[in-house]
C-alpha cells in the first residue's frame, strides 16, 4: 500500500516553519507496513492544490493531506477538497457541538467563523477532531482514500493515532516492513561501506541497505518488505549480526535510538549516574537527553553556567583557572567537569566550554573552537575540537562529540 | 522566479530524519525574491526521481536538489541526473583535488569509491565543495536550472551561500517579496482574525496576510511582492502598524523573531539579566535562549535540577518543602525561581517543575501538570497549567508558557 503526504500552507515555502509533521507520519505509516511514497509541500493556492491531489491520487491508494483548515482566511483547503471531489458543503452536527465544547471549556464566545469550522464538504466523512475546531474530513474516490487534518502537529498526532491508523490497519491487509538500525560512530561512511561490502553485496533484492550520516555519526539502516513478519525480522537480524561482528569497534547501539538513549541505557544498567556542565551548549546537552521518558533514572541535572560568576560559583571553577587560562581552555573544562561530579555528585561529568560563534573569537582561539571533558571519580579526559563558524552546528556537533567522548569513557571502564 | 526543491532519500519517506533543509533553502531563496512553488521529497527510486524532475522543470525556473550523493550503493541521485539529461561520466579535477584534501587533512587512505565522488554528468558544471567529497552539479535545460547537492546541511548551507545564491542574485532580475511579521500572544486564531478583519478586508491584492499558530502564540506575516522594493516596505509597514495598534495589548514584537529573542532583545536594552531554574523542561529553555547570538550578555546560566538533590544544592530549596508539597507545587517552583534570583545574582529568574510524562502522574498531579514560576527581587508569579499527556509537547509548551509568563511580568514592570 502506497501513501502520500501533501502539506499545504505558504509557511513551509517561505521557510518560517519546519515540516515536523510529514517526519511523523511517515514513521507511523512506516510501522503499519504503508510505505510512503512522495511527500509534497504546496502553497495556499487552489490551483496548486488540486493539481497535488490530481497527481497524488494517481500514485498513491492514502493520501494525507495537513494544513489549511484553519478559521482564516488564507486557509483554502476545505474550499479546494470540496471543489475537487465536486461537492457542496454541509454543517456537521458533531463537529459544531466539539467547537462549542472548546469554546466554552475556555470560557470564550462562539464567533461566525467558529461556526463556520463545522462546514464541511457533504460527500465527506467526518472524524471528530477533539483537540481543535477544525474537524478531521475523510474522502474517497477512485480506490483512494484521502484524509484531510489540521496542520497543528498535536491535533494531527492525536487523529493518526487514536482515529486514522486504527482504521487503515482494520481495513487493509498490509504487508510488513521490518527495520534494524545500527548506530556507528568514529567511522566514516566510506570506510563503513568498505568494511561492509561483502555482506552488502550478498544481500536479497528485498532488503535494502542504508547510509545515513549525521554528526561524526553514521546509522545503518536495512529494511525488508515482505508477507511474513516473523520471516523477515529473523532475515534482517541475521544481516545485521553480521555487520556488527564486522564492525564491533565503532558499533554505538543495535538499537533505533540516538546516542544519548543508548547512553542512558548502557548507564541505567550499570546504576550509574551523570550531570552536565554546560557553557558553549547552552543546555541542549541536557535538553537532548531529558528528552526522554525515565532520563532522571540516570541524569541528575547540571548547570548552565554561561557567566564566568556561575561557573565558580556552582561548579567550583577557580577564579584564578579562568583569570589565567581563559573560559575556553582545557584547565576550565577540566575544572567544569570534575566540579559536576563533586557538587553533583553523580559517577560521570560531561562538561563543554567553546566559541559558538558567530562572536567572540580571537586568532588563538577562533569561532568554533570547543573544549570537551568528560570526568568521573578516578579521571577526566578533556580534548579540543574545532567546528565551524556557525553557532546552531557548532552547538549540535559539539553536543554530539560530547556524548561521543562520554560514551567511549564508558565503554572502556564498564 | 519560481523555484521547486527536491529532496532525495528514503530516510526522509520513512520519517528517520526531519526534513530541515527544504525549510532553511525556502527561507534564503525567498529572501532573495525567489518564491518556492513546491517542496518535494522522493524516495531512492529512479524512476521517481525521472519523474519528479520532469515536473519540476514543467513549474520551475530553477530546481534545487539535495541528497543521494554519497559514495554508496543506496546514492542514486548522480546516475539518475545522468540519464535525465542524457549525459555519460567525466572525472572532474578539481572535484578529485577536493575530495584528496579532505582524506589529507584527516590522514585517511583514498579508496576507490571516493575518487569516484569525482565523477560527474559530462555536461554539468561542477561546484567545488569545500566542506564534503561530493561535487555540487549545475546543469541547465529548457530555460530551467537545475543544481544538485549534498543533503548534509553544513555543506549544502555553505554551498547556497558562498555559490548558489550569488550566482542566481547575479544572472535574474527579481521581484521584491517583502515580509513583515507581527507577533502575538494570549489570544486565539480566530479572535485575532475578528480584531483585525476590517484591516484585512482592504489589504490590495499584492498584499497576503497569514496567521501562523503555535504553542498558544501566533504569528501574523503580511507579504508583499512587487518590483519596487522601498514602495512595498512602506506599504507592508502601513498596515502592520495598523494591526499593531488594533491589537497592541497581544503584541510581543513586531520583528520575525521567537518569542525568547524578543525578551532577549527587551532585556538586554533595559540592562537585565535572566537565570533559569528548570526541573521538567530539561534545559530546554536554557537551548531556546542560548542559541540566539550575543545571548551571554542577559542570560547568565541556570540550573537543570532533575535530582532533588539538586534543587536543594545549587537552588536552595528546602528539603522540608520538597518533604511536604512534592516537587511539582507552587512552593517548590517558588523557592525554584526566587532561588535561581538569589544564588546566580540575577534581575529575574524563571522556573520550572512539572510532570513531563509519560510516566510519574497521579491522581492529584495528572502527567502533564506543570508549575512555572517567574521571579525578580521584589515579586514572585506562580502559575498551574495542565498540559498534554506527550512528553516532547509537554516540554514544548511549558517553555514557550514560562517565556510568555516572563514577557508579562517585564512588561508590567518595565
Amino acid at each position: 500500500m502506497l501513501a502520500e503526504i501533501i502539506t499545504i500552507g505558504d509557511e513551509i515555502l517561505i521557510g518560517q516553519i519546519v515540516d515536523t509533521n510529514s517526519a511523523w507520519m511517515a514513521k507511523q505509516l512506516n510501522l503499519i507496513g504503508v510505505s510512503v511514497k512522495q511527500i509534497t509541500s504546496v502553497s495556499d493556492d487552489e490551483q496548486h492544490i488540486l493539481e497535488a491531489l490530481e497527481l497524488a491520487e494517481k500514485r498513491a491508494d492514502l493520501v494525507l493531506i495537513t494544513g489549511g483548515l484553519g478559521p482564516t482566511k488564507d486557509d483554502i483547503t476545505k474550499k479546494t477538497l470540496a471543489k475537487y471531489f465536486d461537492m457542496g458543503f454541509r454543517n456537521d452536527a458533531a463537529a459544531l457541538e466539539m467547537v462549542r465544547q472548546i469554546f466554552e471549556k475556555y470560557k470564550r464566545p462562539l464567533l461566525d467563523i467558529n461556526i463556520q469550522q463545522a462546514d464541511v464538504p457533504d460527500g465527506c466523512e467526518v472524524i471528530v477532531n477533539k483537540n481543535g475546531t477544525a474537524p478531521c474530513m475523510w474522502f474517497e474516490q477512485n480506490n483512494t482514500i484521502f484524509v484531510s487534518m489540521p496542520g497543528v502537529p498535536y491535533e494531527m498526532m492525536y487523529l493518526m493515532d487514536d482515529e486514522i491508523l486504527p482504521r487503515i490497519k482494520k481495513r487493509f491487509k498490509l504487508p510488513f516492513i521490518v527495520h534494524k538500525t545500527i548506530l556507528t560512530a568514529n567511522i566514516g561512511e566510506s570506510f563503513l561501506a568498505k568494511e561492509i561490502e561483502e555482506i552488502e553485496a550478498h544481500l536479497p533484492s528485498h532488503i535494502k541497505l542504508a547510509y545515513l550520516p549525521k554528526l561524526g555519526q553514521v546509522r545503518l539502516r536495512l529494511s525488508a518488505k515482505g508477507n511474513h513478519e516473523l520471516e523477515l525480522d529473523r532475515e534482517v537480524k541475521t544481516y545485521a549480526r553480521q555487520i556488527i561482528s564486522k564492525v564491533s569497534r565503532f558499533v554505538v547501539t543495535d538499537e533505533d535510538i540516538p546516542m544519548e538513549k543508548a547512553i542512558l541505557d548502557l548507564m541505567k544498567s550499570k546504576g550509574m549516574t551523570l550531570s552536565t556542565a554546560e557553557s558553549c551548549t547552552g543546555g541542549y546537552i541536557a535538553h537532548l537527553i531529558t528528552q526522554h521518558p525515565g532520563s532522571s533514572s540516570v541524569y541528575w541535572g547540571g548547570a548552565v553556567a554561561y557567566a564566568y560568576e556561575l561557573k565558580e560559583s556552582i561548579l567550583g571553577v577557580k577564579e584564578s583557572t579562568l583569570a589565567t587560562f581563559g573560559a575556553v581552555s582545557e584547565q576550565t573544562v577540566t575544572e567544569m567537569a570534575e566540579g559536576a561530579v563533586k557538587h553533583f555528585k553523580t559517577d560521570y561529568a560531561i562538561a563543554v566550554s567553546g566559541i559558538a560563534g558567530p562572536d567572540g573569537g580571537t586568532v588563538e582561539k577562533p569561532v568554533g573552537t570547543v573544549w570537551i571533558a568528560v570526568s568521573s571519580k578516578h579521571k577526566t579526559v578533556a580534548k579540543v575540537f574545532n567546528f565551524s563558524n556557525k553557532r546552531i552546528q557548532n552547538i549540535e556537533r559539539s553536543a554530539a562529540s560530547a556524548l561521543a567522548m562520554l560514551l567511549n569513557v564508558l565503554k572502556e571502564t564498564v
